[in-house]
């Protein structure tokens, strides 16, 4: 059996090569290079880099799941928890290099027509992401904190988009400028 | 001197096949075979992919300029000239393929940390692209058809971000509705 010590490593690097690198770009040995392992110990872990990126995808989105929790915290009014988790996200994001952006819009508009396997559970992802937001937006509807002429599942899935849009502009501007826009814009607009 | 009537072939073959499958897994093969050409063919008229790509991405955003002139119309109302600006600009997306999406979306997403020839160009189009809507932002204010409670400068920024995460998400998910759930929420959320 493969030592499992020789796996995290792996995984843990390959996200960030990943991440700024991309798909295509990252070639198996960059990635045991940024791992400090040998080239051939990749293959005993995984049999792919295709399975190697769902795995990072899946490691990747089980953090993303855990951030989900702000949105059920009934402690907080669900209009700041909304706020909250945005807020959340974007200063996460602001901790890394510009160059990150999101793991799963980057490989979303790399590889959804290269790879069914990537793009069939990068929809899935967003499904159960936007849902999440949509049950809190439905409860800030229902406490009167968010307008109520759009549809809850509409504004949630806009929301999650538009975040990822603007996680995207700040790749490309280098500046964290489009996060604290996409903040101010939509919570203003948004508000009932 | 080359002709200039094979450049022009590979020019536009190679924009239906970096669209689709991005800018590292697409080869010169690739581009000369969806031309028609010999593959010898293409260093006679580009220096590199990269040359090539920066081509293309010139003539894909002489197309976007073009329909900024949409935002200029002062025969109609501003905030009509904003809204018909993104109804065409998601009538054109809906006649390619789901794999299409945003060419500089994509490019971003893929290319802004491996390329800073590609990355400063995109970050001067996105500029312009968000100075031409914010110029029609401020009017549409300015005749109190859209909010004021929020900077021209930033409804615009926000408004092509949102519009980018929006098609990304089209690509992904395959399917067109969060360009519809783009325009409902934008235009709702931010009407005076």
């Amino acid at each position: 059996m493969p030592r499992e010590s020789l796996k995290e490593p792996i995984l843990a690097a390959a996200l960030k090569v990943l991440q700024q690198k991309g798909f295509n770009a990252t070639g198996v040995q960059d990635i045991t290079e940024a791992a400090g392992v040998p080239k051939g110990s990749f293959y005993n872990h995984f049999e792919s880099k295709e399975a190697l990126g769902i795995e990072v995808l899946e490691r990747y989105w089980q953090a993303g799941l855990n951030s989900l929790k702000i949105l059920e915290d009934t402690d907080v009014a669900p209009v700041g928890r909304l706020k909250d988790y945005f807020h959340k996200l974007n200063l996460r994001a602001r901790k890394l290099d510009y160059r990150y952006g999101c793991f799963i819009g980057n490989l979303g508009a790399e590889m959804s027509d290269q790879s069914p396997v990537f793009r069939k559970r990068l929809a899935t992802i967003f499904g159960v992401w936007s849902r999440a937001i949509e049950a809190c937006v439905r409860e800030a509807q229902a406490d009167g904190s968010l307008r109520r002429d759009l549809d809850a599942k509409t504004i949630a899935s806009f929301l999650l988009n538009s975040w990822e849009g603007a996680l995207l502009r700040s790749k490309v501007d280098q500046g964290w400028g489009p996060l604290g826009e996409f903040e101010e814009v939509a919570f203003t607009a948004l508000a009932k």
